[in-house]
């Protein structure tokens, strides 16, 4: 027999957990589909050419390859028929947006959740296999920029319906950034905001010496782009900080026009949840439009839990360019959090409403007609597997947290027990109701 | 830009197909959860040592290795370091079982579904990557007997809802195949059941000349044991047929008793599903009582796309021995004959009910207000990308399938419009419900 171990990256739950993950998933689903997203699902393993498209993930890709590939069948030289397991949902989507094109309806609203594999180290929890949950609207050559609110009210309703404590979408647009430092004179856009993305990291007075040695900034503007940084709020107010630094100019007001109706938009849907953020600055080389990060309250070390933004080109053949607007959940990341700082529990560790206790062996049929007749109604219930003593099987329901234990009978007087209060009563198979809160398993913020 | 291609044995769907395969994969589910069965997922990858436990399945694995290992950190020499894609779910579950025994309560009873992995040459149907639905009942060193019927009748149910032709499940019992052969005097039952497994093969003659030739079956006996896997019963009248053919004996009456209760069982939870068959040999040298194949109706040709059986060891340790019940669908492929025969079919394309129009962007916030208003029904919906001419909203959410269109009106006299039909009238978007066929999207059976 070969060593049992746990995999290190490779994260695995136990049952009850696992309703933990499933809810956060069903959530996603149903507020997606209500916002009309259809899913989609794709294979997990992509071109070794496609996935190095961009050049800079090289290192965390895992390749496949045959045990006992025949000749010429196996790994090749050739990136196009090497297979490795997708590191993202992005590189899939795109592919799969150009070779369905047309069979898909543009805007195409699609969500998608799914694991996916990088061969990082896996340190400061960090996953070689984890879920993300991705929301993505892809055009056909051009998209509205109003769907960019749109993504981002879906997602606050996701996170809002999730048991987590308090969350915060940061919200920001490159053209209200780059308006800005070329409102004060700044040329070098790619270098101011490569170093304004340290600040968390290094502090103020570094960044500063950065902006002035690597940005060509002065004194005085590196002054203004780290007040620029600095603002936070709630409202629009935003604005007329801006302005109050200097920020002025067409590119300045158009990003101030598109911020402030992203924050109207979600404020609106989700109120108290949006926030504009204007040191968010890392990916803003690849978006174009709206940026997103997103942070749970007292949990800020995790990380952004949610980011996307509009990006001008998904994809493009010779025909098309596939603009779209996206966010992903590091879903995996996030449950494990729920689940080590003990955020959510279920309401119940097993789906078992209901244990159907056996008298004795040859009377199973009636615990078993019972069963069926609870389950016809939709509660969750299980046979007690061995007809053991009653005291044994109400622990074994006990053990197995089942919170009730049915007793049938012969003459049609059955009786069921709350084994949490001890309370025992006459009950009808073909007409009990478990109290509301018992009858579906429930996955409630603990407060923590 | 990368070649753009479909990968043959990976096969994905469009949105309006992934609707059919969550729908299979949701049946199970609830079903599942409805018999107390709890959702366990793990990992993708097991060491290639556990992969390769059974010697025999070598040429599948799909063996994994990091793009830019570090030295001693990729694919070595040892099998228990090297990581391979699992390419089923038992492997897995007995790893699970046995690295988590003492966190779960026994009989544990778990379904899973996930993707699986294998590098066969994708032809005749076959996938290098789908679906495996998998429903286990695992014991601590005992199970008893009736878990065999209570797994088929969970799987009957599931498949009864399922939009497919009628399901048979066919059902025979290791017990009394070995028993009728010893009773008629053959010795080398491995070697019987080798024989009998190719009749849908090669046909009776030449697994008459197998039996004589490899099994040491005398004219007389080869004719019986063909005439035993003839026996096909909806009822429990095999078992005279089998005692009319000289089966006699301890065994065969355990086998005859066996059998006979998990058809009543199941027969009882879902008429008219369960056959005895007594023809099934394979996997009688794996599984150690009741073994289960399906068939779909008109689909033969499909094979059995649910099988399973009892074996009396999944896993065990130096503790403790966990014998199991199990059944598995090939998921994927069941799908893919769904869509491929276009047995089911969604009752729209998208999880939209409704397109919200919008006469202007300046009215989009009307617009935005219906829909929410919609939504906080549960009433899926999606609001016009672009404030077109309404004839082409109108086109748009015909083209993608959405039966109604929602005018919003700033004098609060809203209309709707069922676009199949035409009809068009008032209507109040804190009020009003779509009809009850329209609320939800159904997968119905097509009666292909």
């Amino acid at each position: 027999m070969a060593k049992i171990s746990a995999l290190s990256g490779f994260p695995e739950w136990l049952p009850a957990q696992r309703l933990v993950e499933q809810h956060v998933i069903d959530v996603f689903r149903e507020v997606a589909e209500l916002h009309g997203f259809s899913e989609i699902q794709t294979r997990a393993v992509e071109p070794l050419s496609q996935l190095l498209r961009k050049g800079e993930i090289d290192k965390e890709v895992y390749v496949l390859r045959r045990l006992h590939a025949e000749e010429g069948d196996g790994e090749t030289a050739d990136p196009d028929r090497t297979l490795g397991l997708h590191f993202d949902l992005t590189v899939p989507l795109a592919r799969y947006v150009l070779e369905h094109q047309n069979d898909l309806a543009f805007p195409f609203r699609r969500f998608q959740i799914q694991k996916v594999w990088r061969g990082e180290r896996p340190q400061d929890g960090r996953f070689r296999e984890f879920y993300q949950a991705d929301l993505d609207v892809i055009g056909q050559d051009t998209l509205p920029g109003h769907i960019e609110a749109d993504v981002a009210v879906v997602m606050a309703e996701i996170l809002d319906r999730l048991p987590l404590p308090p969350v915060t979408i940061h919200v920001n647009t490159r053209r209200l950034s780059e308006g800005f430092f070329r409102a004060i004179g700044l040329q070098d856009l790619t270098a101011v905001l490569r170093s304004l993305d340290k600040l968390p990291k290094i502090g103020r007075e570094a960044v500063r010496e950065l902006l002035v040695s690597d940005a060509g900034a002065s004194p005085e503007q590196a002054e203004k782009c780290l007040d620029f940084a600095q603002i936070r709020t709630r409202d629009d107010s935003f604005a007329q900080q801006v302005r109050d630094l200097g920020g002025s100019g067409e590119t300045v007001e158009e990003g101030i026009t598109e911020l402030t109706a992203v924050m109207h938009r979600v404020e609106a849907a989700v109120p108290g949840v949006i926030r504009a953020d204007l040191s968010i600055a890392r990916g803003l080389d690849y978006y174009t439009g709206t940026v997103f990060e997103t942070f749970v309250e007292g949990h800020e070390s995790l990380g952004s839990i949610c980011s996307g933004g509009r990006y001008d080109q998904l994809a493009a053949d010779n025909r098309h360019t596939y603009p779209g607007v996206g966010l992903s959940i590091g879903l995996s990341r996030l449950v494990s959090r729920m689940l080590s700082a003990d955020l959510a529990r279920p309401s119940r560790p097993v789906p078992t409403c209901v244990l159907v206790a056996v008298a004795d062996e040859e009377a199973r049929p009636a615990s078993d007609a019972a069963a069926t007749a609870l389950r016809r109604r939709g509660i969750a219930c299980e046979v007690a597997p061995t007809a053991a003593k009653f005291g044994k099987q109400i622990r074994y329901a006990d053990r197995r947290g089942i919170p009730f234990v049915w007793f049938p009978s012969s003459e049609g007087s059955d009786e069921v027990k709350d084994i949490r209060s001890g309370e025992q009563a006459p009950a009808d198979a073909t007409t009990w109701e478990p109290p509301a809160e018992d009858r579906w398993i429930r996955i409630a913020p603990t407060g923590r």
